[in-house]
């Protein structure tokens, strides 16, 4: 039991120095009166967002719940309950703490780059310690209360309301931020030639609000989500095989990953002779270093099978590796992007074609790092084995999010600075923070869904231990159509997602084209614009589009395993878990390579900026935003959703299905 | 013994009724000096093309042969060889009548659609019955030959050499004719304003060569590949469950699917009052009935399980809704192409994600059709009651591959009037054709993937036959790492078709440029272009860019096979087979619903020709140019290469393999 209380102190300890750094950024000044206001405007369209999008998850959240007890058990149903709410405050805290974080960041800026990076950083760094130390608070707690027999079983509740919510939080918060990015562009750049977060943009506070419920709080649901579904996982199997040391140990090297990450972040240190980027990503390999190092001793110390550590170490080296592959493909240093810069000269087909054949291509790798990851765990610990190694993997999510959160808060900054007209140093200030944010978004992406991948696989087996099945032969014709289903869920799901960003950024595109119509003296920058019309139809659109594909992931697999019966079920999962892997990897490289193509000519190459080269990767820009912050991020929700829904279900399923 | 005689006897039927049509289409005069000089100058191109990717191809088949020779046995690489051989020759008489069908097409135009219509279709027809009637007579020979035990091994090999033709043709065709295509639409109708088929444009005269090289060969070796490994694998797999009879079963239904197509062809009449769409329709419907009835007749009067004709109808049905669903995605007239058409009001970008969309969503229907035949056949005669789906669907091959090579007759048929200078009537006959040919194709393309689909299927299930594999457990890690291996080779294999189709069009696009910068008079008319050298890019970049795809298809799944493994193999042709489906229908579906939303704007919407939607509209068709008629198409002969080489290799993977 002291393991156990091992893992709760982690968790309190991430929040207290959570709440160590939300008062070292609040510290800071907030600068001028014109700045105080934009920030103000971005945070009541921030705030407006959540609590609309919270009302309707409540209401969807509560049908559930209520579903769950009446089917399942009240235990779980509690469990589920408690798992939306730790996600959702994770949520909310880290993004007020962003949201404080923008402004005073634009204005450290001011002082020089040395003094804005920490207070983006830190602001970040909330985020992701509020993520593990909520999941694992959450976590222990269950399994203190409700004993490490039954406990697994219940906290699968738990990781269930996490993911709901990361599927609200991650679909809605993507299409919101994608519709006012592209509305913003397509008007405001495009048509009437003006800067990106040039103030009389009337989406430009929409485009701000965006980059924090879309890359603040749905990143941050969506890393939460997949964090506790690997550690279920890794319990579930775990009692199977080694009793209640199975169900401690991915605890335990998730509690020792906070530590690390703490660590980690000392090292994120400033310096003028280094860029920021560099820094960042050696906090990330520190962390990395500390837990391998970690989970050898936690073994060594438990007096445990080494091939628990090996296991869990194979997933961690499997993640670094995808996320160098994923920097190669999208980085503005690399072939793949530039090559996609190159072609842009042909036309903006050309570029479509060529960046969506790279990122076609660059799904290789991770992918045979995903297959080289699981074969190797397997062969160490079987399915546990499998099961360690996404922990291993995930163990890093601390770090990985405070990276990832450090994005939009430079990202907003900028903003700020551009509209508050502090000058062109503190805006290149910001912009270099900025930038920084996007050579580490690879990484941390190609970790995300790789960890994702592996977990996935890991909840599968631990559905099949639940439901009684040892073999799901895909020869099985009901096995087979549950594949052959399963692999058509995610690009359904990418594509209902990316026409509802396409169906409400053409609402705001009538809407900016409507305000610089009709408001007199807009352009010449003498009246304002109506920021509040624009934050509303993102928040209306993105509440409204986010449902079909939601209802779909938690439909889908109930009426798959009703019908067609629980090995059906297992090769549904497996099918999409397949097809997944292969379109979250695409989209999200291929985006990112497009945007860097579109950057590179930016820099002046190919004729730059206004070049009919630089219209044309303007395009693919434009194409792969849905892609990389809308469709395929979310698509790792959608695998989690499914198979949590389908392990928590499946005592039912086995008694009832129809067929099989 | 007499059943065999049937399968030959239609065979020969077939060949004779393809040689009269050729005749038919030979007695019609070519027309004035201007158009045989046309039609010469394209036929000169696609021999000379045909000629070096035979070349190429005979090197890459006498390796293949010794190979074979070598490890398997010497009549399989006989077979191989001879499989070859037939399916050259199909295609290299099904080109030759359509490069006279053609001319003599535009020709009879001149004298009015009734007379233009029959030359086109009986072109098409000598395609489509050549490639049945010497599938036919092939594996029928081997089979009298080898003996009805023995033989449906041999035919392995026969088959497999149908398949090197096809990937050949395919990849290398679907190449070229995509980089003339590009090539002449990005300099001359988007640099310089030009019709399609200006004669001043240098790549017309390549562009016309495309179709054939392309649409009528490529094709052609497509369809025969699929049909022949239909028959193959319902003849490995029916010999285990039914001896004798279950060799003979498939082949009788083809043949009498070969009478059917024929009586087929006599309803395909063109009257003033129907449109010739319509009338190719009825052609296949009819065509399909009777089929059915056949079947039933033939399981009746042998006196066999009537299941066998369930299973066999299961099929047919489902490709026949396929075919319908797939219309719907792509049609002209319905809400996905006109919605795409749409969206292009906010610019390429959301024209892109609009049609990317519909494309993902248009798999759903093709998909749960595949399954539902799979499941419904497997539940009237197990496996064997899969090969027979895919039997029954390819049994249509005759019809579908007429009609579809129809399309490329017609669309050089309206080239060769627009610049043989035949005056805007005779042009409109010509584009009313053609505008024919492209609603068949959507149906004939639905059709040929989810039959190529139910064909792979069935060889994994002869491949698992051959291997003696029971089970493939994809929860088995070995299994589960091919699977994962396997779901990245057709988005590989697209993405490389897709990137040579770019570089090779890019060097199309500089010599275009080149010959209008430096021939002086050209763009005036009063200068002719220097149409042999577009020709020549077109030719050598194809076979040079296709070799990679090519080598990568052969030698995946050997690597796979012998490292990892028989069980590995089938699951890596299993997540191949899943995720390859995916692919192929999207990029066959998003490929016709861009070139329908662009034609919608053509036809006067949202600001017609040469309006910002249109020419956004235009980016999403030149984007889905190599999607439709490149990658798309080329993963089912992908699908099926692979396939059978593993399962000619399976006794020795068996044997040998490091693992697993």
């Amino acid at each position: 039991m002291e393991l156990l209380l091992v893992s709760f102190v982690s968790g309190i300890v991430s929040m207290i120095t959570a709440l160590y750094l939300y008062y070292f950024v609040k510290r800071h000044d907030a600068g001028t009166p014109k700045m105080k206001e934009i920030a103000e405007a971005i945070r009541v369209g921030a705030k407006a967002f959540m609590k609309r999008q919270y009302r309707t998850l409540a209401i969807f959240a509560a049908i559930l719940a209520v579903v769950i007890a009446i089917f399942i058990n009240l235990n779980t149903a509690i469990a589920y309950v408690i798992g939306t709410f730790c996600s959702a405050f994770a949520g909310i805290f880290g993004m007020d703490v962003a949201l404080k974080a923008n402004v005073r960041t634009a204005n450290a800026g001011r002082k020089g780059l040395d003094k804005a990076f920490p207070v983006a950083f830190f602001g970040g760094a909330v985020m992701g310690l509020a993520v593990v130390g909520l999941a694992l608070i959450g976590v222990s707690s269950l399994l203190w209360f409700y004993g490490l027999e039954k406990g697994p079983q219940i906290v699968l509740g738990f990781s269930f309301g996490a993911s709901s919510i990361a599927l609200f939080a991650k679909v809605g918060g993507g299409i919101y931020t994608k519709t006012a990015d592209i509305g913003a562009d397509l008007v405001g750049k495009v048509e009437m030639g003006l800067e990106e977060d040039d103030p009389r943009n009337p989406a430009v506070i929409a485009d701000n609000v965006g980059d924090n419920v879309g890359d603040v709080a749905g990143m941050g649901a969506d890393l939460f989500d997949s964090y506790v579904a690997s550690i279920v996982a890794a319990m579930i199997l775990g009692l199977a095989v080694l009793g209640n040391t199975g169900v401690l140990l991915p605890l335990v090297i998730s509690a020792f990953g906070i530590f690390a990450a703490i660590i980690g972040m000392f090292f994120v240190k400033f310096t003028e002779k280094k860029n920021p980027g560099a820094t960042l990503n050696r906090g990330t390999y520190i962390t990395v270093l500390l837990i391998g190092i970690f989970s050898y001793l936690i073994v060594a110390y438990l007096n445990l099978d080494m091939n628990l550590f090996y296991a869990t170490l194979s997933g961690l080296v499997a993640g670094l590796v995808i996320g160098i592959s994923t920097d190669f493909y999208t980085s503005i240093d690399r072939g793949p992007s530039q090559r996609t810069a190159e072609s842009s000269k042909s036309g903006a087909a050309i570029n479509i074609l060529t960046g969506f054949s790279y990122g076609l291509i660059s799904i290789v790798p991770p992918i045979l790092g995903i297959g080289v990851a699981t074969i190797v765990s397997y062969h160490f610990y079987g399915l546990y084995g499998i099961a360690l190694a996404a922990v291993g993997m995930l163990s890093v999510t601390g770090m990985i999010v405070s990276s990832d959160a450090y994005g939009p808060i430079s990202d907003n900054a900028k903003g700020i600075a551009e509209q508050a007209g502090l000058g062109s140093k503190v805006v290149a200030i910001a912009d270099r923070l900025d930038a920084a944010g996007n050579t580490t978004k690879a990484i941390t992406k190609g970790f995300s869904i790789a960890a994702a991948g592996l977990t996935v696989i890991a909840v599968l087996a631990t559905y099949n231990e639940i439901v009684g099945i040892k073999i799901v032969d895909i020869m099985n014709p009901l096995v087979l159509v549950g594949a052959i289903i399963g692999i058509a869920i995610p690009p359904l799901f990418s594509a209902l997602t990316i026409l509802g960003v396409g169906r409400n950024a053409f609402r705001m595109v009538e809407e900016i084209r409507r305000q610089f119509k009709q408001i007199p003296g807009l352009i010449k920058g003498k009246a304002k614009p109506d920021y509040a019309a624009c934050v509303d139809i993102a928040t209306k659109g993105a509440l409204q589009e986010l449902l079909l594909p939601s209802v779909l992931s938690i439909v889908t697999p109930l009426v798959v395993g009703f019908v067609l019966g629980k090995s059906a079920l297992a090769g549904f999962l497996a099918g999409s878990i397949l097809s997944g892997l292969v379109f979250a990897l695409f989209m999200a490289n291929a985006g990112g390579l497009w945007d860097n193509a579109k950057k590179y000519i930016e820099e002046g190459k190919y004729g730059g900026k206004g070049s009919d080269a630089h219209k044309a990767a303007v395009v693919g820009d434009t194409v792969g935003d849905p892609f990389k912050d809308t469709a395929g991020p979310s698509i790792n929700t959608l695998l989690v959703v499914m198979s949590l829904i389908s392990s928590i279900f499946a005592p039912l399923i086995a008694a009832f299905a129809l067929f099989g």
